[in-house]
């Protein structure tokens, strides 16, 4: 049976990818923030002793609150270093994904269009995006694919904390409409369904037509 | 019942896409050169007389032969200037996409690392991948999600012609194969079977971890 | 002394650095409509009987007027093709950079972020650009840089053609100016005086901080 | 006069810079590790109780050496995080540019392709892109440009010490050399001397046409 691992499995993205991938069968571990807070490393080393492997990784962490450069904190930059960079990396160094695995990271649309509200954010998921990338090159050879996704404005509690006024703000977006967590959940899913491999390596927007760049 | 137009729909990838949208019960017209040659702007007007409307269009064609810039004529850019990008144009100005269909772009990964070899192809596919995410806002208002995937090394009959040994360059590739088309048929498949929708106006690389750029 | 042929050198971005060069003692070719017309290869192939050999080589040349994509004609397709980029490709087969030359492309910021007003301009700058990215790797064993400049909003007579209210337009801009033509200028000029040869292959964004992707 | 401090300026990319500027009349602060070391943060917020204001700004330092993912430790992500991210955030966030100034970043053209041996230089170098990115819309505002130079394989101690035969490497660049320090320096000289405030918020590979990404 594939066994999945989906951090932040509990609500949002990843209780969707979470859902989608036990439909398939998948034997799901979705964490919680008792399970696993990779903002701190102790717990995430202690997450590590007692899973020491899987077929699926999806690697999903919110992201801080909205705010401004000039207000961030040495500690939150320590903070969200932590959640947003070394834990994953701790992870990646130390658990195995078994070969014919995924990696999925959910990241966000401001690693390409970084966004001043969310800058922390901004800079951490482009960092890990990069060592993601590297890694996709030996995780290959292990025929194990590397897929970033990053989401643009989804329909999710985040949105709603950042988003003062939804319903203005969906008449701005092309499709008029915020993404829904249950289309990534499918997108997920029918890639490991359908046992997509060469699809790694890569950055997937996922924003509806929202972004500007032609690629 | 579900209509596509599969272009460059008898052989390889056109063909996977063709055959993967034909087991989830889509009414496919996957066409052959005779059926329309989008080098012929003629043809693609008579073409597009018989064929007023489609849920899901595959836009897809094959590259000219491999050509050093200093051996590239008027003629070839002329013609392949239609094949690779007017035609396509003038089918998008006539064609009818309904409502909640798809528009896939089958382009090739030289659009973002363009190939010496392949220049016609890296200019033309680069440059309706320009119109393709510029119309994608306009179709998003439609439910319609334009997805441009860019292909790496396929195990196609085009890729035997421009690689000489095989063998030797499936080495150098991180996952020591090339792409099979049924990954892009299946990829195509489920984006449709589950209705993914808001991933549009994107270019989703498709190549076994090869390119070298984070995104 | 040095050479310089300047495209589109009568006026605008060409005229400035146009301008700029002779300011450095080059010998400049400015050429207006009646001496090159890259829309016209016949007077392109003229053009090239007459000059065969060149130091600096400035690629440059307006775009068509705006137009939605609805409203795109063969015509315009097959016109602004020449123009933008068959006219280029023509230049670069024939004419010879010497060693330790330079070619700029003056494209535009829409390669990267196209605009549904300008889509032929997206489209065929594109196009061009990645024809220039391939033989920067050619032109850099000759000690020849390759260097393509990607202006956003400019005070030229283009920019005033295309935007109806210019003041309330440069309220949007991060600077809350356009740009001018004299700073493209010295920005060619100074490369060249200063001989900086290693900045090539590279497409860079003049647009005062407007654009929204980080790289 | 005008005012730049330049950190790392005593030597490499560093020092080219501080010695062109110094050849325009700069009145240059020159840091080496004895006057600010970005790795601790106390000295860095030292050094910002010293200076509390220059028209130029430019952020350099080194990187760590090279060394594989799955040899990092806690301690060099942390270290490498103050040294190439948090001390510059810190700076930013008190230092005072001055009207019509420039800020320099000296990232590298791993932050577009990221290296497996330099993966803590490639992740921490492209967050602070980040950072610098977004900021440069606010600093527009006081007609301050961001500039943020990645050269690619530079003439510089760092190269040789990651580089083993740097004969055999130099066959491999498309211009045959490395890039020279003076290059940058002179580049970055004539963008202050000919007042050029346009380019702003945009990333410039410096590496001799050596990527292979098209933008």
């Amino acid at each position: 049976m594939t066994k999945a691992i989906v951090l932040g499995g509990s609500r949002g993205i990843g209780k969707a990818i979470s859902d989608s991938l036990k439909s398939i069968n998948c034997d799901v571990f979705a964490t919680s923030k008792e399970d696993i807070d990779t903002s701190n490393l102790e717990l995430v080393k202690k997450f590590l002793d007692a899973h020491k492997e899987t077929d699926i990784l999806v690697l999903n962490t919110g992201g801080p609150k909205a705010k401004e450069f000039s207000d961030v904190t040495e500690n939150d930059w320590s903070k969200y270093h932590n959640q947003l960079f070394v834990g994953f990396c701790l992870i990646l160094q130390k658990i195995k994904i078994n070969e014919g695995g995924y990696i999925f990271l959910i990241s966000s649309s401001v690693i390409k269009e970084p966004n001043p509200k969310l800058i922390i954010s901004s800079a951490y998921r482009a960092a890990f995006s990069e060592v993601l990338k590297i890694l996709s090159k030996d995780y290959a050879q292990k025929n194990i694919s590397c897929i970033n996704i990053a989401p643009g404005p989804m329909n999710t509690d985040r949105t709603k904390e950042l988003i003062e006024n939804i319903d203005e703000y969906k008449k701005t977006l092309p499709m008029g409409r915020l993404g829904e967590p249950e289309e990534i959940g499918n997108f997920v899913k029918s890639i490991i369904e359908n046992n997509i491999k060469y699809l790694s390596g890569v950055v997937i927007n996922f924003d509806g037509a929202n972004s500007n760049y032609v690629f």
